[in-house]
């Protein structure tokens, strides 16, 4: 039996526009940032522990008293890395359907392996004092074709005016036309950024942020700002080590976007698109590497932090950046990509 | 700021009742049971294998067969046990208000640690070929003043017909009221057995059925079939040990039901009234022990199993009952409470 939904958003649960509490900030966590993607279920603990330390002492603000005295609330996105990805892509769930039982099965295992992962995750703030609660999108979401059609974007505002932080995952659900697929931590972000507005978006990677190719190509350069513009075109505005891209109307073919290689849920294309994407609607996107100083100083200042990169030439460290303890002080010189709307 | 939610239930995602797939049974599995109660995050595995025996093996036919073939699914619900009763109690999630820190600290770590449990319930069951999957009822359900005001059936309705066994649990919710409380396993039953209509409902705890006085007492009888009316009275009609409890109206003053006298989240009036609440809506509850073969056998036979305690006289072993293998066959004398609706 095919499961019966309809494409009609919860709004009978959404707090009105005036109700909704202000949101500082999306945090996507990226799956090959705090898992190990080729191990499988093996975490990459000094990651999250540097986020944990980021959340818990934002701006010196707890969490719980930003969302609810106006200064906005975080919502959290985790991908799934080697927690998920596995079965995902062995018994093809992406594409369901989920009447087959070898899909199903899938399906199960998948599920299983990212709440597993969402526990240490949630698990690891809570004990810091973070007011963390997972948020499972199965359940709360139903896609159609992949794009999302019931958004859970209402339950995480209910949170957020709770005074938590909701911790969401990418993860396998319901699909109207295909029986079941993947919804990635990407697209999720896209669908809270609309629904919920918050003030800049961060993405974290297991890379210093977009490079114009594969970044462990030679002579790969950092694009420190995209420019994206309402018609879906973007250009590259400034390139790290000076001179920028050039003008590129709708992309820049001689860019071969690039901040995560191994991704299994739609690689790079999605990522970025979903980035541009958040960007369009007028809200900052950062992309920076997770565990390190300039991840920190992204999650904490948001688009203010990349007033540094402006005037600065090559950044002062090496590629791997490598896990800095969350100080109080932003970098000299913010190392990340910053994506904006034209004219923003 | 207070939760701003409205008490509409999800009807927009709820497949109509031409659409809902069938349901079989939910089996609603005790923390004192699943858990050592006295001992923080304390599972008893040997209760948990016995369960996923029953459901693995069901009637030899898998769980997603049954779903879809028309024999009708199984919803998972059980409790928190020594997950999440602590820090519930310690913090005072039940009463409120989510705005006081405290309140908040204890809803996170009550949380986390449920949801724990809930991963390894979950995983046991995968691992045994079992199509589960968690859905945890925060953001899903919404109460007010304790009383479920926003209902997760819809979703888990969905996750049936597409041939998955949903895993609930009690859970810390969002109270339109109180700003946050606890809903109990027990309730989460009445409500999905209000909105699925399962064939039957067992209630698996940690003694054998619901007694006269505290189980634990001299002369303490197990009552084995309790007749509810639909204007809210009951009546004991059969006690074990031969000669029935007396007609009693509304309510038997001489009794003192006792299930589990140990249970934090409304305790034995709360138990057996939401199981009188489901068999007052024309569907058979089950109250057996679990791990033993007759709760093993309660959840593969549904109320037909209570045939063989209509003649008998006194069970076959002793109050223990223990951990027995899940077998093919019911036992000779089956032990536990049915509750049904008088006349049905």
């Amino acid at each position: 039996m095919k499961p019966v939904l309809t494409t009609q958003p919860l709004a009978a649960v959404a707090p009105g526009p005036s109700a909704a509490p202000p949101v500082r900030r999306i945090i996507k966590l990226g799956g090959a940032a705090v898992t190990v993607k080729s191990q499988l279920e093996t975490l990459r603990p000094e990651v999250l522990d540097s986020l944990v330390r980021t959340l818990a002492t934002t701006s010196g603000l707890p969490e719980a008293e930003a969302s609810t005295s106006g200064a906005g609330g975080t919502v959290l996105v985790h991908g799934a890395g080697s927690f998920g990805h596995f079965p995902a892509s062995e018994y093809g769930v992406v594409r369901g359907p989920i009447s087959d039982p070898r899909v199903r099965r899938g399906f199960t295992l998948s599920r299983a392996s990212v709440t597993k992962l969402n526990g240490l995750v949630v698990g690891a703030l809570v004990a810091a004092g973070v007011p963390a609660v997972g948020l499972s999108p199965l359940g709360l979401y139903h896609t159609c074709n992949k794009q999302v059609a019931v958004s859970g974007g209402a339950s995480a505002s209910a949170l957020l005016a709770a005074g938590l932080l909701p911790v969401l995952h990418g993860d396998c659900v319901l699909d109207t036309a295909l029986g079941c697929t993947v919804l990635s931590g990407d697209t999720l972000v896209r669908d809270l950024a609309e629904r919920l507005r918050p003030q800049y978006v961060v993405f974290l990677t297991n890379v210093p942020g977009v490079y114009d190719r594969p970044p462990e190509e030679a002579g790969a350069r950092l694009l420190r700002r995209i420019m994206v513009t309402p018609d879906g075109g973007w250009r590259v505005a400034e390139v790290e080590g000076g001179s920028d891209g050039g003008d590129s109307g709708g992309g820049d073919s001689s860019v071969r976007m690039s901040v995560d290689a191994h991704d299994a849920t739609g690689g790079i294309a999605l990522k970025v698109e979903e980035a541009a994407a958040v960007a369009r609607m007028g809200i900052p996107v950062l992309i920076a590497q997770a565990g390190s100083e300039h991840g920190d100083a992204a999650c904490r200042l948001g688009p203010q932090v990349a007033a540094t990169a402006a005037g600065g030439e090559g950044g002062g460290e090496g590629e791997g950046g490598g896990v800095a303890a969350a100080s109080g002080s932003p970098p000299a010189t913010w190392r990340g990509t910053l994506v904006v709307l034209e004219g923003c």
